[in-house]
């Protein structure tokens, strides 16, 4: 399908946590933070969600004025509305469609190619995808893993259709959910099974839950398996791949991305030492970074792949 | 957009609270109740949204298996993994790509257009839409408005391809956020806002909120306008409309399509008297009453239109 990303901005809040700072509140030392889940800092925002999209948004979009509002977070800033009405009211437009995509960690790239459908339809000319997490105020400090990963982070991309010459293009896109690992990844309250004013609400039901090494081990076969069948079904080899753009879930997870993945680790981005895991936010983040740092340039390769809650697995071949 | 819907499933609780029986808790008369808000009688669920939604999907389905399970309802489950997940563990499939669209109370049009999208790109070919809301569980007593106005259902349809001699298909859609109206209808808590833990977070956050006269009075120009304008670019006339499907929002709302939309009373679906503002559910649920009591038959031309917190507005022109 048709499709050009032709804006990218991201938004970093000011503030940064390191592990030093961390430790004493999970009672784990740096050096435990650092090694087991290879985050050595990550930022801490006091704005919520939508400013924070609404950030990375207008450096996305500069003077452009989208006709469809994506939000692709995580976590919404409140029940109802869903966030994409508060990221349009912060960017000052009116009457723009707005709605959510929710994956949770997969927002981004579900989102991503429901643009893509939506742009090679004519339904819309110019989408606004927008992912902003504060996953920090999910923390719970009595499961330091989770605690020690999660960052925040916000990131826009706006996509248009591209001109024949440009040959830009989503070339795959695949997912597959899992329910069996519903359980692996949780915020099992702020819904309508245990509502916060349920008496059998315990604190822990409204903050991050996460079973990392369970995931690793569901994953990690699954998604080695998609690896094999995208680069089957589109006949490529390891390195017609440009660059790998992981979900950063953890440090584990991305180094399996070239440990078993058969990926060379300077063409998978590794944005996880300094920003943690950003929820939904951090596939568009690590593309974004990949952009300002001149990592990608058009006609490139990308490679979008990762799991999220569920669990899912999605990955997605784009020619940039 | 080529698109068939195949499959409608509903599911309504036992259980009926009756104006009488509620009057009570909201220091209201039965009258007050059945006069203001047009509900005599509503639905209360003891079981969650992902078995309400599984319930409604079964029926929906019968013996087919869909290549993607989206949500669209008002409220999840939980926060994360997104209600999709649930609903298609409850239905005993694995593997299905499963996500989330949420527009509120817009989020069946929402993804009804999404999967049209989908389908007439080939991307996915059978797709469950599945609405499942309870939003009694979110009534807020002190505000006996919107506490007599809600009431839980699910609803489930299946959508693919028509098949060229059927002439089934989404001949238009439209939709527009006004986040002005941000404010009318709202869940504020159960998010990054306001989160649960938070000593700023009230009672009433948690709940429910609505200001239905706000509402009324934004919504009626607006929705009105954009009759007119579906109307004159599909070349219809009003007559030339087989049923008017709009979102159970009030009794209020409900008459102003015949009152001042200018369509018959009797082509305007109105089940609100019997299950209430199921959120999200209300118009799958309202068209698959329909397709039981014989009000739809292949060919005719359907107008969905609502509105949803946001304040948002959306129509769909489906030729059945």
């Amino acid at each position: 399908m048709n499709l050009k990303i032709s804006g990218i901005g991201y938004y970093l809040p000011e503030y940064i946590e390191t592990s030093e700072e961390l430790a004493p509140k999970i009672n784990k030392s740096i050096d435990w933070i650092n090694t087991l889940t290879g985050v050595v800092e990550r930022r801490v925002s006091d704005i919520d969600v939508d400013l924070m999209g609404a950030k990375a948004s207008k450096l996305a979009l500069k003077d452009e004025v989208p006709d469809l509002i994506l939000n692709a977070s995580g976590v919404g800033k409140q029940v109802i509305p869903d966030t994409s009405v508060f990221i349009q009211k912060e960017l000052g437009f009116k009457g723009i469609p707005s709605f959510t995509v929710h994956s949770t960690c997969l927002s981004f790239l579900v989102a991503l190619h429901t643009a893509a459908n939506f742009i090679s339809q004519g339904s819309y000319k110019k989408i606004l995808i927008v992912s902003a997490d504060r996953g920090t105020r999910g923390r719970n400090f009595n499961e330091p893993e989770s605690a020690a990963l999660l960052g925040d982070a916000a990131a826009a991309i706006l996509v248009e259709k591209a001109l024949d010459n440009e040959g830009s293009s989503m070339l795959d896109f695949t997912m597959n959910t899992y329910p069996e690992g519903s359980h692996l990844t949780e915020v099992r309250g702020g819904g309508t099974n245990l509502h916060p004013h349920d008496e059998e609400t315990n604190f822990a039901d409204n903050l991050f839950s996460m079973n990392g090494p369970m995931i690793y081990k569901m994953a990690r076969k699954t998604v080695y398996n998609q690896i094999q069948i995208d680069l089957k079904n589109n006949n490529l080899k390891v390195d017609d791949i440009n660059l790998v753009i992981p979900h950063q879930a953890s440090g584990l997870a991305i180094k399996a991305y070239s440990k078993y993945g058969g990926f060379k680790e300077d063409k998978v981005m590794n944005i996880l030492a300094k920003t943690g895991n950003c929820v939904a936010a951090s596939l568009p983040l690590a593309l974004a970074i990949a952009y300002e740092e001149n990592r990608i340039k058009r006609g490139d390769l990308i490679y979008f792949i990762g799991t999220g809650a569920g669990l899912s697995v999605a990955s997605c071949l784009l020619r940039y």
